[in-house]
């Protein structure tokens, strides 16, 4: 190429590892930070940069030299991406995006600005001001920033639980009513060119409240299906820039339909894509990143994805049960290259590409009773 | 894992890219000999090694810690894949195959003696045998070993070309009135499992002598289609040893199919399978070298796969319309990273996937017009 253009991508985790195993097919410089020097992508980037990617200074530096600047986290510095986004580069997602979907307070205010439904919500300084919203109870307390997969989350069924509350700045919201959680994702290209992926259907593991194991297409009506792609289309155009985004959503029990929350990002909702559609999650990023023009998002067949979480304490990673899930036909391994396991930690995850939701029932039984991340036996065992 | 494998590849030009591509996925040690510091795998490998893979010495010392042995090309040392399969080590292919391809003649031998339909021929010392065998004429001189895309092979139209012909021992072989040529692949598991892909139409560039571009499935009746998966099938239960096996036929214009050669591993006539199918040629032979159930071959639709040539000199590579082919819906492109462009040099492919032939027909025809891989304008260009 003329100039051969460097993408800079803040966080070397699993997103980071999948995005570079496409974008190697297209022979782009991809550069990685990441404070982890063993982090998934270490190996794998054609330049490694250990540092912290919430340091302006540091993210500054890494990227001096890049065109195109992209995420696969939210915790880094937006101060930062303001500067290089004002250097003339390519940032994606933009920083007024990632800095409305960093604050859980900003990006429901956003929702509510825009129309676009969501559970009814207030933001609060302080838990004193959770007495004030009688109506809102049963809600969730969701810390404003910083919450991650769960953490900084906390229901709040009555008055009476705002004694055990977190503090700071929260959002309150109302909870609903959930028949099923679904999630859709769509890019939106530098020309405003759009496309939106199906609706999958995710099933959360109540202990680890982690994705368990996802479906697409999701098992909803036409009309649902149609809905719930028109809206997450909403949310991407109120955002109005270049980009994935993972638009969660509730479907409650009354039939209606909810933003949850929204990730600027390649997302776990979309693995499945990998095998199952004709142009990836990671594929898609890439263009949108280079300016191309996107690619097609349909889904062939029916997939399944199934996390590979760690079990039974830490150390380093044994995978079990493969040979049982390969037995399965159309399954495929993704193994993140994690060196240590921890009960709870994403250390892979296994897809199932089938003709049938029948089909998938049977890779993700396979998967569930025989698949298993595990410390490797003989090594220390810290049991959490 | 409780030791993690490793897999010693000899040979790090594109075959083995695509391959390393599919086994990060699974997190597996790849290890890659090739004389080339600049070869398409040498950042991707984790461990990169420099060195002659056709030297028996320099195979036995790189591949001394490995568990399974791979090629990505034939030229290799088979003294030391025999040396290493008496070690105990999995060798994929079996010596005893690479031997027996790796010599035209014998190969030729090979399917006379299994009857396996293939083109008259006789086994030749030197080019004054020629004059013994009129009735093979017009026909095909290939030498035995060391020829490669082409080269080491002449047309033997009259005895009178005689004069003009390479010396030493070779195949004469009676040419084919060819209808279309067909590639098939076959994998088989270390435990006899066996899958057969759906064949692919190749169609030559009758310049370069190189693949032009391939379409899958081929535009052939059920019947013939039937036919030549069941004739790759008895090539590879033949050989009877674990591997890929890449099948060339000849479908003559009497409608008879006849093999014309095999490779012993991933080949250019299954680059679609990664798009186009569940489970692609390099994830089978990751398969096949691991001991794990083979993946399922289903073709999705339509595909090509065009082959991008170096033009115009050689140089620094720049890759010009890119933007164009992928305005097509469903487009890939695959560039193996090297640096230096050469006319007629193989420098990536682009791959279509489609709902019919009509629409890879617009697919291949703005891909052959609008993309090209050139020396980068401003570069010493030496003009071949």
């Amino acid at each position: 190429m003329a100039h051969k253009p460097v993408i800079a991508l803040l966080g070397g985790g699993q997103l980071g590892r999948m995005f570079l195993e496409n974008a190697l097919r297209y022979d782009i410089n991809v550069h990685v930070l990441d404070p982890d020097p063993h982090c998934p992508c270490a190996q794998l980037a054609t330049r490694f940069v250990p540092g912290d990617f919430d340091d302006t200074d540091t993210v500054l530096r890494f990227a001096q030299d890049a065109d195109v600047i992209g995420i696969e986290i939210e915790h880094v510095s937006v101060e930062a991406l303001d500067d290089l986004k004002a250097q003339g580069k390519t940032v994606i997602p933009d920083p007024s995006v990632l800095r409305t979907i960093k604050d859980k307070g900003l990006q429901k205010q956003f929702y509510r600005d825009h129309r676009i439904p969501t559970a009814d919500f207030a933001l609060i300084h302080d838990k004193s001001q959770i007495a004030e919203h009688p109506a809102l109870l049963p809600a969730f307390l969701k810390a404003r920033s910083g919450g991650y997969d769960g953490k900084a989350v906390m229901p709040i069924n009555t008055a009476s639980d705002t004694a055990m509350a977190f503090d700071g700045p929260c959002v309150l919201e109302r909870r609903a009513e959930i028949q099923l959680e679904l999630a859709v994702l769509v890019v939106r290209s530098a020309k405003g060119a759009v496309v939106t992926y199906d609706p999958v259907e995710m099933v959360f593991d109540p202990r680890l409240n982690l994705v368990d194991h996802l479906r697409a297409p999701a098992r909803i009506t036409n009309t649902i299906a149609v809905a719930a792609k028109a809206l997450a289309l909403r949310v991407a155009e109120a955002f109005a820039m270049p980009g994935l985004y993972a638009v969660e959503l509730f479907l409650t029990k009354s039939g209606e339909l909810l933003v949850n929350e929204t990730a600027p990002r390649a997302h776990n909702s979309g693995h499945h894509t990998i095998e199952a559609c004709t142009s990836s999650q990671f594929d898609q990023l890439l263009r949108a990143y280079m300016g191309w023009p996107l690619g097609d998002p349909a889904l062939r067949g029916h997939a399944a994805m199934i996390n590979l979480v760690g079990e039974g304490g830490t150390g380093p990673a044994e995978l079990k049960g493969l040979d049982d899930v390969l037995h399965v036909p159309g399954t495929f391994l993704h193994l993140y290259g994690k060196h240590e396991t921890r009960s709870g930690r994403k250390m892979g995850h296994i897809t199932a590409v089938a003709s049938s939701h029948a089909e998938l029932d049977q890779a993700i039984a396979v998967t569930k009773v025989h698949c298993k991340v595990v410390p490797r036996t003989g090594s220390t065992i810290n049991q959490h």
